[in-house]
C-alpha cells in the first residue's frame, strides 16, 4: 500500500521515558499505522547501563555506542530522553548535522542552549520537536505553533511545575504548613529530594522561557526569566488569600507588551473562577491569551514517564508526516524582541504586614501607598496587639511604583515586620 | 529562498467567518510567511450577495460561479464557510475531485454527510479539514488526531455548546430561571431567535458524534447519538444540585467501552472540584481521558467570527505543511465499532419527586431502588405538605435497572409527580 512508509527511531536512553517510549511505539504500533500510514519502529536503543534493559527488548537493537545510531543510515529520527545537558547537546548536534530528524523531551537542555540547536535545525533544514520538555502530556508547542498561527497571541499564563502545585494545593485545603507538606511530597513521590529546582521556580522559568520563545516568535533565555518561588509562602497567607477570595498557584506569566517580552515566574494570588485557580494536584496548565482568539486553557499531567511518552511519540509521528523543508522546523524564533522593563509591568498586589496595634495604622499606611499611586482594593486587620495583622490587596499599578511604596512602608514605626508580597492575577 | 510557497485559497462564502477568514490572512501574512514559509493568498471569493463584499476587497477576486474557483488551476485549498447541507456537500465533492484540498467549518455538514466526504477524501488522497466545525477556537481535532495518536483515549466528555452553558452558569448563579435567562440571552445575542437546535441537544449531538468518530476511529453518525436538551431543568433543580455540591451542564459523553461506542448528550451534574465544573458561560471545554494520558482538558470559545477564523487559518496552513499523501487525510475511521446499549451503560443518577409528606416515604423508594440493584449515595426531603419534595443521588448503577426502579416508583402511592431524573457524572 503506497501509504505506508517505515520511519525508524535511534533511542537515546531507557530510563523512564526512554522505556516508556519504546513500549508505547509496539503497543500502538498497528494504530498509528492505520491512522497515518507510519510503520514505526525502533531501530536503535542506546543504553550504557543493560541493567536497565528488560528481556524482552531484542538484543540487536541496544548499543552503548552513540555513533551506531547516528551513522546507521537507516535510522529517521533520534529521540533524546538520556537526561544532562552536555552530552545530550552533542548527540541532538551531530545527528541534525548528519541529517537525522531530532525529537527531545530536555527542557534543561532546551533552556541552556536552545539557541545553538534551533539555528542548526533551521540550517540543517531538520525538525526539532520537543513537545515533552513543557507540560509533558499536554501539547501546547503543537498548538501554539501550529494551531495559534493566526492567533496574535500577547499572553502566557502557565501552571508549569507539578511539585508545587501538588504542595500549594494541598496547603490550601488547610492539610498542613509548607515544611510538613513538602516533607510529605517528598516521601510520596511528587517532590524530588533535592526538590530546589521546582519549589524555587527555576524549573518553572526554563518551561517558561520555551513558552514565550514559540508564543512570541522570539528566542527568550532562561537568563532572561526573572523568577522566585514558593519556600516563603506560609500557611498564613494561603488563609488570608482564600478568605479575600483567592488561590496562591506558582504562576509562570509571559506577555508581549509594546512589543517587547516580559517573562516571569512567581507566586501569585488568582481569583476563584479564573480557570488556573481550578488546577488541582500535580496537574499542569497553559492559559493563552490573543487577540484573535480570545482566552484558550490546556490542562493535564506535567510528568510521569507514560503521558511523557505520548508527546514524544506525537512528536514523531508529527515529523514523519510533516513537509521536510518549510514547516516550523526550529522554534519558528524570526525575530528579535527586547525585553520589557520589570518595573513598568502593571501588577496588582497582596501585602501582609504585622503592624502596631493602634488607631490610625491603616490610615499612614494607605497614605504611603497613595503617594505612591497605589491604591487599595481589599483589606482585612487581625489579631490584637502583638499578633495584629494587616492584609491589602491593591489595584494594579506599576511595579517601580508599589516597590518604591512598600520601601516607604518598612520605614514607618506602624510596620512591626518586613511586609510579605505577592502578586495578583 | 527556497522556503517560501505561494498557496492560494478560493473561498467560499463571505458572511461573518468567511469575512474573518479574510481579513485574518491579510492581517497575519507576514507572520504566517516568517513562521512557516507558506505565502499565503486569497485567490478567489465566491459571494452572491456582492453587498457583502467591502470596497477594499479587490473586486476581480470575487465571483458569484462556482466555477471559476474550483476551475481556477492556481487555487490550491478551497474553504468552505457558506454553511447549509447540500450546495455545501456538492462544492466540497466537487473541488476533492478536481484535486483541491479542502476546510470546512460546517458541522451540520460533517454529521449529515461527513462519511461519503471522508471516503472521497480518502480515496482522492486529499485533505479534508474541519477544526472549526468543533468547539470554535479550541484546536481539539488536531490535538486528538495528531497529539493523542498514541493516548489510547476512551473517554471524550465535551461541554459544546455555547449557548446552553450560558444559559446553565446563569442559572447556577441565580440570575433567573429557564425562560427568563433565554430570552435575555436572545435580546443579547447569545440564543438564537429559534433556539431549538441549541436548547435541544442537537448542535451538541453533532458536535459529539464528530468528536467520537475522531477519538475512537470509528465512523459516528449523528442519528446513533441520543440527545437530550436542557429544556427541562428548572431553577429548582439547579438550585438542589448545587446544594449537593454538583453544576448542571448540558454534557456530551463518548466513550469506548469493550471496543463499542458509547455517543450521548444530556443535562449532567458534574461536582464541583471537576475541570468541566468550571467552565463558564459561553466557553466551549473537552476533556479527554485515556490509558496513556490520564486526564486532559482543552477550555476556550466555542463560537465567534475571529476565534473560528482563526481555527479554518491554522487548518489552510497545516494543510500546506503536511505530506499529500500518508497523514490522517479523513478521520482515520479505519475500523468499524458496534453502538454500545444504552441499558448497559453505567451512571450515577439525581432524582427529584414530589412526595406525600408522611412518614415512611424515603423508606418505600429506597426499597424500590434496593430491589434494582440502585444504591442511593446522598438525600435531601425539603418542604412540608404538598411542598415536601425528595432529592436523591444514586451511585452508578447500569441504566436499565435505574429506569426500571423509576418505572416502579411511579406506582407508589407517595410519590406525586412524574420523577426528575438527571445523570451525575
Amino acid at each position: 500500500m503506497d501509504r505506508q512508509r517505515i520511519v525508524r527511531v535511534g533511542l537515546l536512553g531507557f530510563g523512564t521515558i526512554g522505556s516508556s517510549v519504546y513500549r508505547l511505539i509496539q503497543k500502538e504500533h498497528d494504530q498509528i499505522l492505520e491512522g497515518t500510514g507510519v510503520d514505526l519502529q525502533v531501530g536503535r536503543v542506546l543504553e550504557i547501563d543493560s541493567s536497565k534493559i528488560p528481556a524482552d527488548v531484542p538484543q540487536d537493537l541496544v548499543t552503548s555506542e552513540f555513533s551506531q545510531v547516528v551513522d546507521d543510515p537507516s535510522i529517521d529520527i533520534v529521540v533524546e530522553v538520556i537526561g544532562g545537558t552536555d552530552a545530550a547537546f552533542i548527540f541532538l548536534d551531530t545527528a541534525m548535522r548528519k541529517g537525522k530528524n531530532v525529537v527531545t523531551a530536555n527542557k534543561q537542555l532546551l533552556a541552556s542552549r536552545g539557541e545553538a540547536l534551533f539555528t542548526l535545525a533551521r540550517d540543517q533544514k531538520r525538525h526539532l520537536r520537543f513537545e515533552a520538555a513543557v507540560a509533558g502530556a499536554i501539547p501546547v508547542i503543537k498548538v501554539m505553533r501550529e494551531s495559534m498561527i493566526a492567533a496574535e497571541l500577547h499572553t502566557v499564563y502557565g501552571i508549569v511545575n507539578g511539585t508545587t502545585n501538588y504542595i500549594l494545593s494541598r496547603m490550601y485545603n488547610e492539610e498542613g504548613d509548607y515544611a510538613e507538606i513538602l516533607a510529605n511530597a517528598q516521601e510520596l513521590g511528587y517532590a524530588e529530594a533535592d526538590p530546589t529546582a521546582d519549589v524555587g521556580g527555576a524549573d518553572a522559568a526554563a518551561k517558561m522561557a520555551i513558552l514565550a520563545s514559540i508564543a512570541f516568535h522570539s528566542r527568550v533565555t532562561l537568563g532572561q526569566v526573572a523568577y522566585s518561588g514558593i519556600e516563603n509562602v506560609t500557611l498564613a497567607d494561603v488563609r488570608y488569600a482564600k478568605e479575600l477570595g483567592f488561590v496562591v498557584k506558582l504562576v509562570g506569566a509571559a506577555r508581549l507588551i509594546d512589543d517587547r517580552v516580559s517573562v516571569r515566574v512567581f507566586p501569585a494570588l488568582l481569583p476563584v473562577g479564573h480557570p488556573l485557580s481550578a488546577i488541582y494536584g500535580s496537574n499542569n496548565a497553559v492559559f493563552l491569551q490573543g487577540d484573535a482568539i480570545g482566552e484558550i486553557m490546556l490542562m493535564g499531567p506535567g510528568a510521569g514517564g507514560v503521558p511523557t511518552a505520548t508527546a514524544v511519540v506525537s512528536d514523531i509521528v508529527s515529523i514523519a508526516n510533516t513537509k521536510s523543508v518549510g514547516f516550523l522546523q526550529s522554534c519558528s524564533c524570526y525575530r528579535r524582541l527586547g525585553m520589557y522593563p520589570a518595573g513598568e509591568v502593571e501588577s496588582a498586589f497582596f501585602i501582609k504586614v504585622s503592624v502596631a496595634d493602634q488607631a490610625g495604622v491603616l490610615a499612614q499606611i494607605a497614605s504611603v501607598f497613595g503617594e505612591h499611586s497605589v491604591s487599595i482594593a481589599n483589606m482585612i486587620q487581625k489579631g490584637r496587639g502583638d499578633e495584629a495583622e494587616l492584609v491589602l490587596i491593591t489595584h494594579p499599578t506599576k511595579e517601580k511604583h508599589f516597590f518604591a511604596a512598600i520601601e516607604k512602608a518598612k520605614t514607618l514605626q506602624c510596620c512591626k515586620s518586613e511586609p510579605m508580597t505577592l502578586r495578583v492575577l
